[in-house]
């Protein structure tokens, strides 16, 4: 009775695993094959190209890899808000860019780029502690609305890739966010958004200081950058923060190219892929001729010649957001 | 017959768990007592003081209170080795400290403090790759000997705080080390030493640069230092690497002081201690009048009005290293 039982129970798990598919919103290509292979031959204890869970590091870029970034990424609109309900404007050389944001139209953010739009936040949110500016950054989120796709940013994250990050949490990989974007603004919403905790959020950084007096303490944000999270420098504080090369990188532009690069260049099994923005009807179709999440043609060389896979939203993805 | 195999299986692991002593080299007393109860008490579901699980990160100070740091830090006899092998002087205005170095008594290196020390084997070590760098910290570990102790350094690690990391990683806790020393100085042996991955090392950093051509990269260290982990630096790289406040502080001297205040000015239940060294006959005794691991009257004083823990090395360890 009980072996029956048992049997019972064996069938009824294998059989749900044989029709739940961990990539539902994937459809069927090499794309999805090349992932789910991936993941099944790194996580085999005995193959050859089994990885130890503790090195099963993935990093994943954010703004047009996790969630939109078209026409300007979510972090800048959060700037414009922030200079629109400033209290008073700020003193010196940066005066006249302030000036501009109040009367911005978007051309004129999307040229900043992100690094200027991190050091401008810093520099009008000086002496912000923060936890206020963790607090500006969720109510900000909680109320922003993309202007085209006209829904709050936190829906305007893609489905597909909140399914690989579960796949890959399920099968022992570590998840971390590797984003040109602020690292605390990131921080405010990340665990909400894709589950992902605040130790395995890299961004852009400002240094903080610390105060203490009886028991009260803070953080207080200065304008000094400690590194500016793109290129190259994705690769250095993946060094600094975790110390372990990646097997899984994605990315979507020439930002993230040195990342891949490092992930590639390892001696175990690795997957590198790139998010391409060509479904112009459901989200974006943009390539190198942009601003924002330059796809250049260098890039897909690079990605051609190391056989990284190039994701299609148009074809890979039969949905686009949560 | 099951349910009574069940029971005696129950019996057994019941006898397991009241026999086996999660902390063996703790004499009974309040420090065993307070660690033991904290630790019951913050994973246990539905305890008002219960702490969900990726909230129970505890930080570990290195020099001192996990392993023996008088009369010098080992990072300090790493640095006196690497000038004695150098291949050639470096240039410039640290050349007389170098040189000095070569014929160092212990005094003159003591009153180097672990920031200079840092700073040195920074400029020592321009150029050296990552790799490199990692290679001669091991090959150092495996054949150095502690001068009085006479012992390999990754033998002077205190056996009772293994067994609090231990009992820490059972009930869900992440500890991180949290060090003046240098943070790939540690990640070379943290694994093997105290079971601690690079992920969850953080020291004194060098900015490195990364290089990659053609499939083959290497990170190169420069002598630029990102920041000296120490006093309240050691808040801030904390609210930069974890973005949580930890709930358990282990440090040993007045640079541990904010790491211990940041931990304690929590709402959450925390514990914070300090090993304090007054076993001369074990291991040394020594309080503010050194130039390492102080002891300050000041740091007693905040531990008794704040109900911190001092650990006496001399009654609460029965066993001091593993």
């Amino acid at each position: 009775m009980l072996r029956r039982i048992f049997l019972l129970l064996l069938l009824f798990s294998t059989r749900l695993d044989a029709t739940t598919d961990p990539l539902p919103s994937w459809n069927e290509g090499s794309a999805k094959t090349a992932i789910l292979q991936f993941v099944a031959d790194v996580t085999t204890y005995g193959h050859p190209d089994f990885v130890a869970e503790e090195q099963r590091i993935a990093v994943f870029d954010q703004d047009g890899t996790l969630w939109v970034e078209h026409p300007i990424y979510a972090q800048a609109y959060f700037l414009l808000d922030q200079v629109k309900h400033l209290a008073r404007l700020p003193n010196g050389k940066d005066l006249g860019i302030i000036k501009t944001l109040l009367h911005a139209d978007i051309k004129s953010l999307i040229k900043l780029g992100q690094v200027e739009i991190n050091r401008l936040l810093g520099i009008l949110q000086v002496g912000m502690t923060c936890e206020e500016y963790r607090n500006s950054v969720q109510d900000w989120l909680a109320r922003a609305k993309h202007p085209k796709l006209n829904k709050p940013f936190h829906q305007l994250v893609y489905q597909p890739m909140l399914e690989v990050i579960q796949l890959l949490k399920n099968n022992g990989f570590t998840p971390y966010i590797v984003s040109g974007g602020g690292q605390e603004f990131i921080r405010a919403y990340a665990e909400i958004v894709y589950g992902i905790p605040p130790e395995h959020v890299i961004g852009t950084a400002v240094k903080v200081k610390y105060t203490y007096a009886d028991g009260v303490d803070s953080f207080v944000r200065t304008p000094k950058l400690l590194w500016k999270n793109e290129k190259k420098h994705k690769a250095e504080t993946i060094h600094l923060m975790i110390g372990r090369r990646p097997i899984v990188a994605f990315g979507n532009s020439d930002g993230d190219l040195q990342m891949l690069q490092f992930t590639h260049a390892g001696t175990k099994r690795n997957l590198a892929l790139l998010v391409h923005h060509d479904d112009k009807k459901r989200e974006y179709a943009y390539d190198s001729h942009t601003y924002v999440g330059t796809f250049s043609d260098a890039l897909r060389e690079e990605a051609q010649q190391n056989d990284w896979i190039i994701v299609s939203m148009k074809n890979d993805w039969n949905r686009i957001f949560r």
